[in-house]
């Protein structure tokens, strides 16, 4: 039997303190990770404060995931020992129904996640299946690599899911763990890239990140004259804008698309959808097809995270950096 | 000079009177067309009602003519007096913008609808250019085609829009003008069809239509039980659905699209379109080569409106007929 030394919560928003588990034995298709490091995601945040109502305690989060395969189950042919790979939300998938079988394995009604009813990566070891394990590109920078695998991916996807044109001018909202990964995959995808924030400090490092230029994400003025600019926006942001006054920075046959969890309802008006044929729309991560498309271009193009490093035993504090709206732009937890 | 006998209002959803005008001369791509019968889409009640505040009184209704070319431009070529003609929405482009260019002319901005600013088919002549006027297949039926250069645009658009599987299950939310067409068009296309409706009378007809099944859009239960069961939703109603039930029955990467101009913003919850990667979306009618398709496609597959007679001169009983939502399914006006 393996014992895993992890960090759990054992209530909604509580402290992470050190908890050990037993791993039981491997499946066939299971892979075990000797975890080095693991981003932090807003999710692992919302996950830990019950905010979606699914979480159970004692909550283990963690799932950007960088580590070398420690174990192996017996049918796995893709991966061997030693192995640097990455895990993201997913950890499992059926792999039979029409999601699976068509390639949208993050679409799987009984896909598992790695933070929901299993234990994550804030811990030495976590398990998943190898379908969700994925070996990193020797060219990849291991210890910033993480956050590639559920922001990275979650910012990626939509690239591939709409097959964006090159030509295609895009705006990002909201220039966070998602947004500065979403500047660079865009960049390196050939578009015009602007960037929304308004945070000022931030607008120089969205140029530097692959941001032609950047708009005032609290300026209406600011909005209104960008209007008909974009083919898409990608909104990485978690509160309730305007978004009226976005979809008419639209060009015809543009899209909205919407990644992060926003509460209130979207509150669209038809009119202007309807004359310009515009499209509002979100997706969850990526499938693994996709994920391996995202690794070979991040590879290629040198997209890395910016990352603020934090050793594992310090994951309180480093919660309470990212609460704090401080994280520049993902925080890593390195194991010792 | 030619004088136009037509029917128009002098005021906000006033009678319509017979209304002369002098055409003047004829541009070099203008075609004049001698109007045999004009449908009556909802839109020229809107119109009429300056719901759109862009109405300008006297304002002479109709969109969906049908007739032979009376006169030419001098530089069309693709056109010969005589020919049998449909017009609808659109009476020019500007043939020069980036969306003309691309052919999707119906995203022009600068784009002349038939009824804006112009004066429209209830009258015994209607001028329009070239480009939006289009010689009508030898085998559809003339005295009912009108409907389908608004109506039946409208639907089919997004059909080859989103390059639609045939494979694909759809519903269709509402049967009437738009609906009735909408069911036609996805069963010839091969997708497997449901028509939402409340009436328990368009039930049958629905059937008939090429509905493979009916579900009771006002009857909250049933529509629980569709969950995960459409690629695609056509809402071709104007008044506000539970839109959020509505999309608990897509599939994953599913799309609303949204054809009725809903006074009401859409107030659609994020997480399960996260989840489930969902795309709500709008369109106007469609592009000329659209259009085209449109038309070959419902030749070949004899798609026809279901249509209600009245001759011209009994306007305003047919604007009560469709007020009184008695149309089935579309109400068209024939020259005496």
């Amino acid at each position: 039997m393996t014992t895993v030394r992890a960090y759990a919560a054992t209530e909604e928003n509580g402290l992470l303190e050190p908890f050990e588990y037993e791993l039981g034995s491997i499946g066939p298709y299971d892979v075990d990770i000797a975890v080095e490091s693991c981003g932090i995601c807003h999710s692992d945040l919302s996950m830990l404060e019950n905010a979606w109502g699914m979480t159970q305690y004692p909550f283990v989060p963690g799932h950007e995931a960088i580590g070398t395969v420690a174990a192996l189950g017996d049918l796995v042919t893709n991966l061997q020992i030693g192995d640097r790979v990455g895990l993201g939300w997913h950890a499992g998938y059926c792999m039979t129904c029409v999601q699976c079988l068509s390639g949208h394995h993050n679409m799987c009604g009984t896909a598992e996640s790695t933070i929901v009813g299993r234990h994550g990566a804030f811990a030495d070891i976590v398990r998943a299946q190898a379908v969700s394990t994925f070996k990193l590109p020797s060219h990849l920078d291991a210890p910033t690599a993480g956050p590639l695998f559920c922001g990275g991916i979650t910012v990626f996807n939509p690239l591939v899911q709409f097959d964006l044109a090159p030509t295609s001018s895009v705006g990002v909202i909201g220039i966070g763990g998602l947004g500065h990964l979403a500047l660079q995959f865009l960049r390196a995808w050939g578009c015009r890239v602007t960037a929304f924030t308004s945070s000022g400090s931030k607008q120089q490092e969205a140029l530097e990140l692959g941001a032609h230029d950047t708009l005032n994400s609290r300026d209406p003025a600011a909005i209104e004259a960008a209007a008909g600019s974009f083919d898409l926006l990608l909104s990485t942001v978690n509160v309730k804008l305007d978004w009226n006054a976005y979809l008419n920075t639209l060009k015809p046959r543009g899209r909205l698309h919407v990644l992060g969890v926003v509460p209130q309802p979207l509150d669209l008006n038809v009119t202007p959808m309807l004359f310009a044929q515009l499209s509002v729309s979100s997706s969850p991560v990526g499938s693994p097809a996709t994920i391996l498309k995202m690794l070979e271009f991040a590879a290629r193009h040198e997209i890395k995270p910016k990352t603020e490093h934090f050793p594992m035993s310090k994951v309180n504090e480093a919660l309470d950096h990212l609460r704090a709206g401080k994280a520049r732009y993902r925080i890593v937890l390195d194991r010792e």
